[in-house]
């Protein structure tokens, strides 16, 4: 079996992106990284700064955001366009071939529209296909591929979605063309065992680990999603999934993400 | 010497992309144009809505967008993303396998922020280099290219640049690879004789015409700059220049713009 070249996936949150100087120390850390290399972006503080801006009331439910129509505009606005084109232009300036995307761009990525059960979250989707195939000759061809949380349903809408969800099911796929390593980047230095420690990393952890912790309390809220979608991918062939720092994306740092044995 | 394969480019305006029923129809014919094809879209007016409904007030000079820090901002995010992704989305709905662009990604176009000279029209760029041998390469992989009217300046910054500039010197580059035909859609049958006659189009034009219509004062303001742009395409290789309504973007009305012979 032919070798799979190695694909380093970094997936960074709203706060990191949207102020200057997170941004900039960003785009020099992910400039340095060698190989091919993807970023997958959130902008959910701006989203909702520039929604108040414009009289539109954010509303979220467990960390996710109610997206009615005039709230899909400005998710449209600032992930694909605000975001995503500063990211971009940012990474040329580094001599980074960037090239933005949502998941209509190349029909990358579909959805269908939540279905409604109990919570209605509008115009949110759950990703139903991920057409990676020709992206990944773009990255051999030394592209960089940077992706905003957008998905549309093949009818003609955008619809929006989580960036951690992106970045799982794109890492999972581009898995069938490369040796992938996912880094989810956040503002702790990993998944920690005590919320008030943040030196109380968790190192290493298996799906059973993750069950433990969640059944003792340990782990909950937000970080539940993420380390279901990095069990996901992990379970579905990526390599390596790390959870760390924004400002350690080289991934030696952080909680790594382990099939059980 | 090898035939080049056809390309049609169509540019339209604002007030095309902005109504939903005059896009679906702008959509539907664009689809059924044959052979390769590409986009370059406006989207002044949404730009104007939304700076407004943010409190940023539009300037305009000789129909050119007085770009200051905020309306940057308003331009990337309404061009970038809201226009463009609905664009994408709608091509994708209808089989077209779409792909956003601004100048940033893959380095497109280039371009400098206009020197002062009277005018301060602030975060404007002035094209300076166009680069469309891998996007030429897409194109033929029948990916359309979906062009918004911004530019970067290599140095991380965003830039707006005027939509009928940005189809002009797209039309010219594509041209070392295709057969092009630019269509320039907007609002009128074409280039009028008189301005309060829809139906007294000047079918043909040289730019030895132009200059004397320009002269006699029979063409004026935002066409000016129009039919620069589309002489200066048809002298630098690009095969046929048309101006025509944007529900005859078959190029078989309108104002034909011809080489001097």
């Amino acid at each position: 079996m032919q070798t799979k070249p190695k694909l380093t996936l970094i997936k960074v949150g709203g706060k990191i992106v949207e102020e200057e100087s997170s941004l900039n120390r960003l785009l020099n850390d992910f400039s340095a990284i060698k190989g091919y290399k993807a970023l997958v972006h959130g902008g959910g503080r701006s989203a909702t700064k520039i929604a108040a801006q414009l009289g539109i009331e954010s509303r979220m439910v467990d960390g996710r955001r109610i997206t009615d129509a005039e709230t899909l505009k400005v998710v449209t606005m600032v992930y694909g366009g605000l975001v995503n084109k500063n990211i971009v232009a940012g990474l040329q300036a580094r001599g980074i071939n960037a090239l933005g995307l949502t998941g209509a761009d190349m029909d990358v990525i579909r959805s269908v529209k939540r279905p409604v059960e109990g919570v209605d979250y509008g115009f949110v989707g759950d990703v139903s296909k991920v057409n990676v195939s020709f992206p990944a000759e773009l990255i051999r061809r030394n592209i960089v591929l940077v992706m905003a949380p957008l998905t549309h349903d093949g009818k003609g809408n955008m619809l929006n979605t989580n960036a951690d969800t992106i970045a799982g099911e794109t890492a999972k796929a581009l898995s069938a063309f490369f040796d992938v390593t996912l880094i989810y980047c956040f503002e702790k230095k990993g998944v920690l065992r005590n919320e008030n420690d943040d030196d109380s990393v968790i190192p290493q952890m298996t799906r059973a680990d993750f069950e433990r912790y969640v059944a003792e309390g340990i782990i909950q809220g937000g970080m539940i999603p993420k380390l279901q979608n990095s069990f996901d991918a992990i379970e579905a062939g990526v390599s390596e999934v790390v959870i760390t720092l924004a400002s350690a994306i080289n991934g030696k740092e952080g909680t790594h993400i382990v099939l059980l044995k």
